[in-house]
């Protein structure tokens, strides 16, 4: 998979990209990843990339014309090798990114990522270019860029392959609709605080039965909206 | 504001604290961050932080001892000074970040985030230390490092001074439970895509209906779910 990022800040990638599963999977030859500065896409003489919004109104907005050059020239670098490009615009009014949404993403061999900065972007963005609005939840940053950092991780440790242990995908927190069950490891008592008896007992069933009920409890505890609890109950109807 | 991020990755954070927004607020001295790595805390020889789970599964799981350590290490550190500190933990299973959350957050004067990452943390990191559970989606990362990121950057933006200009915060979408109008710059026509007359009239009344027709407008095609739009409703009654 080819992730190419564009943004104005390319250096707030530097440190994320190059950590943990993200890094594993370009050395796996799994994913590979390009960050493009918007800037350089200026046809201003002083590179300039935003200008104060029509109508008034604080801070700056994004202009469309280095923003459709950028996403015009970076669209043309190997645009024969790959079968399925999505561009991906971040922003609070888009489609709110869930798990479901990930898995699509994954399905694909390029994606391109268009992170907005300051007050927001002109409209003609969204307008004019064929993009996938995506927010990552309902509150407010300064860009694009960390919630397309998130898009990424979420979407490249799908990729077959990137987990050191295939499994590790399925027993996670919504993949099934349900919360996680708890977790526990050595020591088995810290400071009073005792792991479950059930999970040293050696009995596989038990254990499983015991996780299941545990993710069931979390769920309705803590999230009773997700979509696991119906099919839980629809299953011992 | 003085934030404390424990993580296996402080590197991770290197480029993220170091641009736009978050570089300036550590320049205006409104805040200051502190990366620490869980594995110092470690009493094992191998500096080991993590282990296979009680009862079988995929993956590792982050051991109770070195993050304990870790809190209460840095927990100490100018504890005299600070007025509310918040321990937040990053974990999927969280309440869910909103706008509201970040607001809260924003009065604390001092936070330490704690970044889970692999298959998950032991339950009496949970149990055991007083700490407030934050999701900032429903989603699968492969740490707690990404979502620290995204949660630094909405509370530390709402920080009197942060933004250059203080109205920016305002106008954003979710402020008022409504999505934001669309945003446009010059220039007027782009590709024969134009921006919308009434913005250039100069009608002040106008512009500001425009803009909350936009707002609801937009609410209620993308997003039917959100508050704003019955606040409306009601306002018309």
């Amino acid at each position: 998979m080819r992730i190419d990022i564009l943004t104005l800040f390319p250096e707030m990638f530097d440190g994320a990209l190059n950590c943990s599963i993200l890094r594993i999977a370009q050395e796996k030859s799994l994913a590979c990843f390009f960050t493009h500065n918007i800037r350089d896409y200026s046809e201003d003489k002083h590179k300039c990339v935003d200008d104060r919004p029509y109508g008034g109104g604080p801070g700056m907005v994004l202009k469309p014309e280095p923003v459709f050059n950028a996403v015009e020239a970076v669209e043309k670098i190997d645009a024969g090798l790959h079968r399925q490009t999505t561009k991906v615009l971040l922003t609070p009014q888009g489609k709110r990114f869930n798990q479901a949404i990930a898995r699509e993403l994954s399905g694909n061999d390029r994606l391109i990522f268009i992170c907005g900065h300051y007050e927001g972007f002109d409209e003609r963005i969204r307008e004019g270019l064929d993009v996938f609005e995506l927010s990552i939840g309902d509150y407010i940053l300064s860009g694009g860029e960390i919630p397309a950092l998130a898009v990424i991780d979420a979407v490249v440790r799908l990729i077959p392959g990137a987990l050191g242990d295939d499994e590790s995908n399925i027993d996670e927190s919504f993949e099934d609709g349900l919360l996680e069950y708890p977790h526990y490891t050595r020591p088995f008592e810290y400071r009073g605080m005792k792991a479950p008896d059930t999970l040293i007992s050696g009995n596989h069933k038990k254990i499983k039965e015991w996780k299941h009920s545990q993710s069931v409890k979390r769920t309705r505890e803590r999230r009773p909206d997700l979509s696991g609890l119906c099919i839980n109950a629809a299953l011992k109807d």
